[in-house]
């Protein structure tokens, strides 16, 4: 399936959720990954990172597309790539 | 339509970004914004964000889905509220 997760964790966990989820997925912008991911290593994904988040406090909002024709992303402005993660 | 909505603005410029898009879709978390719009409504939205952001640093990123029923929204952890926005 295609997910877009995004994420609002605490500053010390950022960098680690950041890590985890470029193991599983491409990174798009700021706080936002997206990609085809199998059911298997999205399970594995969300218990990974289950064990970095605080569930209290921190939050990881997934959205599941059945189909990835069923969704269009239009950039507007300058598109970022991977290496602005690192810049 | 239904839209997920990301930004990657520059600091000075995220406040009023913020500000348009909550005239027109629904907070999520972080710089995310989602919600139904019409096809006139989302053209009028994009306009006025082109006057405020900057083409050669700033990204927004679009993702247009044909029909909401084709997408899941799963949360894990804390489920972020619009008066989270506030605080």
């Amino acid at each position: 399936m295609f997910v877009i997760i995004t994420y609002d964790v605490g500053e010390k966990r950022v960098g680690k959720v950041c890590k985890k989820l470029r193991e599983y997925l491409d990174w798009t912008q700021n706080s936002v990954f997206e990609g085809e991911i199998t059911i298997g290593k999205y399970t594995q994904c969300m218990a990974d990172l289950s064990n970095i988040v605080d569930k209290d406090t921190d939050s990881i909002y997934v959205y599941e597309v059945k189909n990835p024709r069923n969704i269009k992303k239009v950039i507007h402005g300058r598109e970022k790539n991977p290496f602005d993660l690192f810049l």
